[in-house]
């Protein structure tokens, strides 16, 4: 049984919240891409997840163990959503571990994962897949496309960069010039990416196919660069 | 370790579409329940079930199993938020299968579960916990909080019952007279309330506090008898 | 890895109760089908079933969730026959969700269940597993072979029906005109085949090479249609 | 919450094969017992276990791995018997593990199990899970009730013992002078007994009430000491 | 059935460094304190951690995930020491989710675990679990026993701090500062602590009976404060 | 999907104590295989598990099962490192019981476990994973490479043996002519492999590359024929 090479993109959860459409184009992308590759896919929470977290803290729950749980299990929720639209191809339920994971992606075309732990982003979770199935590369539908140097909404000037390196990056969140959803990715997301070799290609959420393209070597969003 | 008496309830999954006052109301009566009883709740899917499972038939999902489990995960996520707003009296996570309520039961004052395989009502969940535990009366907050002869949109002189057989409910809704939420039990659910002889008393999903009556011996809503 | 394509079938526990020459043909049977496809079976209880729940009774369990759960531990040991007999080619364990099932498909050449829960039929659990594979025809080897239109012990002029519709066969259930045997499938399995437009093709347990036959195109004994 | 004691005995698989009534005296004993002392239980797999395996063999399986798990179920389904008739104050599933059955008597009054894994005895496990609780005395309900120095049925001297060394029943074993049931026990289970300074009780399957005289410190069957 | 109050500790891996007699130390503490609350340990992964992780490097696996793995269960191993010192009080092995931690402090005496995910340090895990059960102090046995304000070893003014703020100890671990074993904790596990008002009561690992003082309300290391 | 060859082998616990060079050759030596075999290899514990016991013991714990559970539990960090080195050809962690290793092997070339249950060798789950999977010769590198008819360190006299019989060997052991290392199987190991019919091949552990030989139908250490 010869190996597929395996691929690894991280869907926002802001994916999942724009209704059929789009989801239908990445039903399409993914079962296209699982005729060459092994697909790993981490998904994340979205709306939803913001509605019932924020009915959490009005009932008075105040644990950020218990409301980034619930935002955990919305996103295997979205999880859940492809792997029924990809079935009989997709693993039959969301992974909850990267053991499972790399168990999973020998026995069937799409794996898919929500968030695994409290205090970890999903973009954390892709990098750890990344680093525990030895890819050099992984793939990032972000809600924005494209990284800025600054805040668009603020500043004019902000640029869209094409490449960044990770530490610059890190720089730029820690002086937090980024503002909600432009912030796609966390320092500790940055540190595995650096520690392990790792590029992470962003690509918009709204263009599941701009992921042809990058596979083909172009950069239709940002490159960030594991230095 | 003297065990305490069992109370297994139902909150239909439109509790949780109405916002946090109505659902700290629930945690209020629940957090007292508990201090006398070990408490197994059964929660239903809602709003957000309904929605996602739209958007799975939208992207071409037809395959019922499928859009059952979608179902199924949306009325965990509503077990969740239960389980989060008790912590640390809860057990810290929705029950998948009765051996694991069981199991649970013992060492947790609340212990939730959604949904737990594809075509089954979590009505018929609460029945079966029931039956595993021996119990004799269940408590079922209901979208319409009772019982009618028929649909009371349609017949002006459609009766609320404060008391119903089984067996004739049964009747009742095979002749399909009662639409949509006023369905609000099926027939695999009362078979298994007459095969066990247990008593559901259903409840107003809106008061909460109901239960203390009917924990007195009063009846608020409908009693179904097991016959 | 090209997936095979897939094969579910169910064997009426009756089958285990003939001894090992029967059982030797079931092997030799599904081993050859296990070539050229994915097969997925599931197992009934039969008499070590009855056997046991008649003690637990006599022993003064009430309870159905006991019992129920008796009779598809003993299914599961049926099950069990057929791993071993089959092994290496099979899963080496019953499955004991369809969850597992779906996933172990993609493992090993024959998975085999018992029952998953209680009051649920294993007849219905087929039909659950082809709805979550997508599967439009099922294969059961049931205790008598044929549907009858009503009880052939008590109407000389009974008739075995070669195709019947299973909202017509759910006539005959409900009016209890068929007893004990041949009253081989449920209202629930004959639901889900119907929401799903899955036929089921039954075949005598006592001829397992009926199967040859049905793949061909041939109905060796009644085709319920999903209508 | 203070711990209760442990009590761990094994109850062959002979016992199962009497019928309701002795089972209703086990049931009857332990239920008694249980309310002052945690109790573990180990069950035999008796008649119905060498039933299956004599089939599987007539159908060709040689693997004495896949007879030995055969055997395991049914010793299973024979500690499900159990926990059934003794629900709700039994821990809802046979465990599978000695850790399992170390975790789960902290949270029910019994814990059956039935075997564990292959070329292990019953008699292995009742005396593992004594070593794992630091317990120094376990019951045994075997099928007969006495160690004789030699088979009874071919020597009209054979005597029965009141109190036997491990070390000496353990010659008398290699010696092979005690056929079929006579062997009550094995080498690796005195092993383990001698190891680890546990003393085995045996008494009558048929006597479930003997172990009231033992706990009074009487001995009504053979007292096997650990040296 | 009244639940005790818990306390959650960390026990350096340094600790499982140093030989039998510590380590009889701390089960003669920690058996104490198991009298009066439910007890959560975490333990590190030391010496033997740094062996097999340098064994791996040399073997050419680069990957951080399977050499973050590795200490995960060499730290779990320190975890069974301790689970089987504190036998039968403890739970019977370690805890690998904080759901299987919060779930197993209701029916044991004592929880421990060691590493949970890669890339978390298990000080980060000490949190976790106690903002998964609400607690607001935490205590921490380190390799040094005091937070120094610079490397003692470096600067001959460095100052042992009584008292110090989670934020000031942040900027002092991004200045890198303080070398090896005097960064005992890292910012992640600060920001849990931050963010769910957690106190850190630093203690020396050498010294296991130096939390009385601490649960008397003393300080005899250093005490960070979440802010 | 056609089935590989299935390859069993089990590396003596000392082989993890020697340092990198050594592994690296097994990590050569078994990748090699895995294009041609399925492999399932067993690890032993050596001086790591031997300096907890150790440990352990000084710290008053004296239960066997607890020394034994220790010990198994670092034979799988030792298979966790030859997983890490492997990855990601190997099944991502120690399985932890036979069927586990059974279902594994369909899914990763190579596959590894540690111990299983206290009381029982890592010779004997080999011999036993061996029986489940049908294999009729095993591969063993133990400490000394050959089996020897006496204690080589006392008898000059003592001659290592090309070929011996099982049941020779057993008696051997049983007179305890062999001590510490020399006795690199047990009874229990041996009277699986005669059951059974298994062979025995006997390697040295300083010499991964004999396994070439020994496939080729050579034998470079002692052959255990099952009679």
């Amino acid at each position: 049984m010869e190996q597929k090479r395996c691929l690894a993109l991280k869907i926002t959860g802001k994916a999942f919240d724009e209704g059929p459409e789009l989801l239908r184009k990445y039903v399409h992308v993914i079962g296209g891409l699982a005729r060459d590759y092994s697909v790993l896919i981490v998904t994340g929470g979205g709306r939803v997840a913001r509605e019932y977290i924020e009915v959490l803290r009005k009932v008075g729950v105040e644990s950020n163990y218990w409301l980034d749980i619930t935002g955990i299990w919305v996103s295997r929720l979205n999880a859940l959503t492809l792997i029924a639209a990809l079935s009989p191809h997709s693993y039959p339920k969301p992974v909850t571990s990267i053991e499972e994971a790399v168990a999973a992606i020998n026995t069937s075309r799409v794996v898919v994962a929500g968030g695994l732990i409290p205090g970890q982003s999903t973009a954390s979770v892709l990098l750890q897949i990344a680093e525990a199935l030895g890819l050099k590369k992984v793939y990032y539908y972000s809600a924005v496309g494209k990284v800025y140097d600054k805040d668009p909404l603020k500043y004019p000037n902000a640029k869209a960069l094409s490449v960044v390196r990770a530490s610059e990056l890190a720089k730029i969140l820690e002086q937090e010039m980024l503002p909600g959803e432009y912030a796609l990715i966390d320092l500790q997301a940055l540190k595995i990416a650096i520690r392990s070799g790792i590029e992470v290609q962003v690509l918009s959420y709204r263009e599941p196919e701009q992921i042809y393209e990058a596979l083909k070597g172009g950069n239709p969003g940002t490159l960030i660069l594991p230095e």
